[in-house]
C-alpha cells in the first residue's frame, strides 16, 4: 500500500530550462547553450564525483559545472559572479500544476528526495511558496553521495519511516528512474516530451543545443530498469495513486 | 622514476569520431549526430551503472548507449544491428602518431587500461596492428568497475608491478585525467583542442551536434584536479618523457 509519494526536485518539480533568463541576461545569445551545458555538467560532476569517493555538495557541483561552461566560451568570470548566477538554481519556476498536484495527494505523506544541497532545497522550496506542501525536504548530503547510488535512496525509509514498498517515487530524471527501481520502489515518470515530439525535432534541420539536451535528457535509459507507471504531467499524479490499491487520498476536488 | 606509460584507450589512442563512417553509412544524414549522442550515453551509462553497483561489460553499454541514441530517432533495430554496429568500436582509427609514439617509448613499460571489455580491446588493438606495442592490455572488467572509480587504476600496480609513483597516466578525457590523478599518477592529458579554437567553434552561428560534443568532453573538468603536464598530440610524448627525472628511453630516433 503506496503510505508517502516522493519527488525528485530539479526537473521534476522544478523546471531547469527557467535558469535560461539569468543565464541569457549574463551572456546575451549565449544563454540558451549555457542552461543546456551547465545542467549536462551539473550532473556529470555528481555522478564523477559519488564514482571518484570525492563527493562536494550540489552548490560546489553547480559552481564547478557553470564555471567549465562558461570556460568553453573563453569566459572566466570570479567566483563571486559564478555565486550569483548559480543562485539561479534556487529560484526555479516550480511546474505550473505542482502545487495542485501535491495538495490532492494529501493525506499520503509527501517528500522530497534530491541531489540539492539542504540550503539551496529550503530556498528553492520556499522561493516557490510550497514549504508547506511537504512533510520533509530529504537532502542526499547526509550520506555524502548522490543519487543514483543506493544509499541515497535509502533515506527515504530513514526519514519517512516507511518500507520501500510503501513509496512511489516519481522522477522525469532517467538516471533517477532507474535508480529508485533498482532500490525498490514504484516509481512514476513525468514524460513532458514524447518520443515522437523529440524525433520529429531531431529531424527538422539543425539541431539547437536545447534539442541536444532534450535528446540525451528527457528519455528513458535503456540501461535501467522501466518505470512502473508514465505520465505525462504532475497533474496526472492524484489520479494514479487514487488507482493504486490501498491508497487512501482526500476526495478528487 | 618513471617505469611504465599506461594509455586511455578510447579518444586517446583511437578516434571514437571514426564510428561516423559505419553510422552513415546505416542511415545517411544523421551519422554525426548518432556518433555524438553515443558515445556521451556510452560514457554515461558507465559512470550510471557503476554508480549504482549494477556493473555490465563495456560491450552491453555500447549497445544499450546506441539503442538508446537510435530510440531517440524512433528507430528499433534489432539486436544483432545493434551488436553489427557497435563492432565499429573494435575497428576505430589509432590516431596517426600513436605507432610512433609507443615505439619510442620503449624500453618503458607500456599498456592500455580501458573501459573496454576484453575481447573489445583484443580486437581493438590487433585491427589496429598495434598488439605487440604493449606489455599489456588492461581491461577493467576485472574489476567489475568502471573509470573514474579508483579500483579500475589499481589494477596498473596489480598487472605490471608498478607502484602509482612510476607511472605516466595518458588520456585525453577530462573524467579519466581527474580519476587518475585522484589515484596518484602522474598524468599528461593529450589535448587535440585548444579553448580558444573551442570557443571559435562555439561562437560562429548554430552549435553542430560534433560541436556540442566537443565542448562536452574536449576540456578539462573543473571539479577534478589539474594534469602534470599536457601535450597536443600523442608525438610530444616521447620528448616529454625524455624530460622526466630518471626516464631511461632509447635514443630519440
Amino acid at each position: 500500500m503506496i503510505k508517502a509519494v516522493v519527488f525528485d526536485a530539479y526537473g521534476t518539480l522544478f523546471d531547469v530550462q527557467s535558469v535560461a533568463d539569468a543565464t541569457e541576461r549574463a551572456y546575451p545569445g549565449r544563454g540558451e547553450y549555457i542552461t543546456q551545458v551547465w545542467r549536462q555538467k551539473q550532473l556529470e560532476y555528481s555522478w564523477l564525483r559519488a564514482l571518484m569517493g570525492r563527493y562536494a555538495d550540489f552548490w560546489g557541483v553547480t559552481r564547478e559545472a557553470l564555471a567549465y561552461t562558461l570556460g568553453t566560451l573563453g569566459l572566466e568570470p570570479d567566483e563571486s559572479f559564478l555565486a550569483d548566477m548559480a543562485q539561479a538554481y534556487n529560484r526555479l519556476t516550480p511546474y505550473p500544476d505542482a502545487a495542485q498536484c501535491l495538495a490532492e495527494l494529501a493525506p499520503l505523506k509527501r517528500a522530497i528526495l534530491s541531489n540539492g544541497a539542504p540550503d539551496m532545497l529550503q530556498a528553492l522550496v520556499a522561493n516557490a511558496g510550497l514549504t508547506d506542501s511537504f512533510d520533509a525536504v530529504i537532502s542526499v548530503d547526509a550520506k555524502r553521495v548522490f543519487k543514483p547510488h543506493p544509499d541515497s535512496y535509502a533515506l527515504v525509509e530513514e526519514v519517512l519511516g516507511v518500507t520501500p514498498a510503501e513509496v512511489l517515487f516519481v522522477s522525469s530524471n532517467g538516471f533517477d528512474v532507474g535508480g529508485a527501481k533498482n532500490f525498490g520502489f514504484s516509481v512514476a515518470r513525468v514524460a513532458r516530451l514524447s518520443q515522437e515530439a523529440l524525433a520529429r525535432e531531431l529531424v527538422s534541420g539543425t539541431i539547437a543545443p536545447l534539442t541536444m539536451f532534450k535528446a540525451l535528457r528527457m528519455r528513458e535509459e535503456t540501461y535501467a530498469e522501466a518505470p512502473d507507471f508514465v505520465v505525462p504531467a504532475l497533474g496526472d499524479l492524484p489520479r494514479l495513486v487514487r488507482g493504486m490499491a490501498g491508497a487512501h487520498l482526500a476526495p478528487a476536488v
